[in-house]
């Protein structure tokens, strides 16, 4: 018998719901240097919106951000508490100053900081939303390598999100009794979760901000929708829904085919969104070959007889890469 | 084409988690004399707890409150903002001296107040939880008829809950695009939303209360798990979770069926988990005949080949009536 509570493993993906989408697409893959490993649209709601899978080479679990550009359709998110409210990517310690000169001269703001002992590059996306580059020694992850930042440099993978909080009690049980965390550090107004085996691409911290408006959870530009967590199998998926339900968490979802992988979510009690997320055999490979990976768009099944419609309907974006 | 967005019409039931389960069954069957309709045992997780439901002769719609007297378990929950604080029942208004009377003659503490415009009674479950009996005059639902409370006396059904939440931002949303509600008034503290066609039985009151920490969501002693709301059937259900999974609340659960009704439960902004729930056509007499409802113990499904273990654990309950 598994062990549903030590099921989740480390991240799989962010999805961030962002502005314009061409503007977004340039930001990850031409200053951020990931590669484009999806272009699709978002399998929910009945208004197409697109969905941008960014991440190394073959898109791995933890190397992947995600994200509905929601500028077309209007809607507006609400930053605030009950959210995640910044997402950090891993680079290599000696890559810090090197980023710190690209995100410049790419326009960009950029305060070095340091938090649990990180160095830590703050900036923003486009849209708002806040970013970090984190500098962590010995990242084993394998970086985009086709694009212009050389291999030494390039973003690993995820590193951790940090969740804003009204206070932390709920959010403590959820992760030790519902998501194998395990709290491994504290930092002024903030405490450090890892899930799994812990490190980079595991991290979970919630920054206590009492004063702070709660944010919106819709669908709406410059607010983090929710962050994927990796599950090693669809029956561990099933165990890990039921045993959630189990503790009174009765609104985890159904399980969800995203085409790439299968999805359940859950809403946390610090506000987040979680999903426990089981990829496919084929990965991103299961609609177009690794050499194509990522060029063409693929039709949400959603739309799957509105071919036409829905291209016609979308923002025009020019992907240079 | 059906609308979703205006489907949700009333409360269906409110479902608490308790304490002793022979205290909590006296209160409900012998203080405010309702009708112990089913006796059953939660359908979620692996530990068996008691499901009492208790209701009108026939447990109709939005007349219906349920407990899982949690003691026998050992789950303590924790009072606090993101959760639904109050319980408030339903009786003409020239009862309520009457019930004024009565509550005091049982031992409990009652205080005469005034919300909304509308008489109130303050007292508390013996666990701790708050409850109200509000004067409504000419409310139309039919009460238990059968018990020692005189129908002109007795209680209609459900009134309103009181959802405590740190700001009302993401509740007035939610209320507004997605749960069919209309605020209709405010009085201090406190606003008012009404779904459906409104009145006694559809209210959802929120309260601020910026300084109050966070309460729990899991299962837990003294704490109210969720407020179910009625849909008329499963293909509007159908509808409306995937409306709001359209606006980006993922985490609304898959249909469950719950032996009585069939349930799609969302977490709220405000913290509260809610559920659209639709009647089965038989309703509480799918499985006992109406002059034996709410008699033996009905074993849920999950427990189905395991009768004489489950009877053995569960802590023994006097049925008085």
């Amino acid at each position: 018998m598994s062990d549903p509570q030590h099921a989740v493993s480390r991240h799989h993906h962010m999805t961030l719901c962002v502005g314009d989408a061409q503007e977004d697409y340039d930001f990850h893959t031409q200053v951020l240097d990931l590669k484009s490993v999806k272009k699709t649209a978002l399998y929910d709601g009945v208004v197409p919106i697109y969905h941008f899978y960014y991440g190394n080479d073959m898109g791995e679990e933890s190397t992947l951000i995600t994200c509905f550009p929601m500028r077309q359709s209007g809607r507006m998110g609400r930053r605030g508490a009950g959210q995640i409210s910044k997402i950090s990517l891993s680079v290599p310690t000696d890559a810090l100053a090197f980023w710190n000169a690209r995100l410049v001269n790419h326009g960009l703001d950029v305060v070095e900081s340091e938090r649990f002992g990180e160095k830590v590059l703050q900036f923003a996306h486009p849209c708002g939303l806040d970013y970090e580059l984190v500098g962590v020694s010995g990242d084993g992850r394998v970086p985009h390598t086709g694009g212009e930042v050389a291999r030494e440099y390039g973003i690993r993978g995820t590193h951790g999100i940090t969740v804003s909080v009204h206070d932390f009690e709920g959010s403590m049980e959820f992760m030790q009794d519902g998501w194998n965390g395990t709290r491994t550090a504290e930092d002024g107004d903030y405490i450090r979760y890892e899930v799994g085996n812990g490190g980079t691409g595991t991290i979970v911290d919630f920054k206590r901000e009492p004063d702070l408006p709660i944010g919106s959870w819709t669908f709406g530009e410059n607010t983090v929708h929710h962050c994927a967590f990796q599950v090693e199998s669809l029956d561990i998926q099933t165990e890990v829904k039921a045993y959630l339900e189990g503790l009174g968490y009765t609104d985890v979802s159904d399980r969800k085919d995203r085409g790439y992988f299968d999805s359940v979510y859950v809403r946390t009690p610090g506000g987040a969104l979680f999903e426990a997320t089981v990829s496919k055999p084929e990965g991103f490979l299961i609609d177009e070959p690794y050499d194509q990976l990522g060029h063409d768009f693929q039709i949400p099944p959603v739309f799957a007889d509105k071919k036409d419609w829905i291209m016609d309907y979308l923002d025009k974006v020019e992907y240079a890469r």
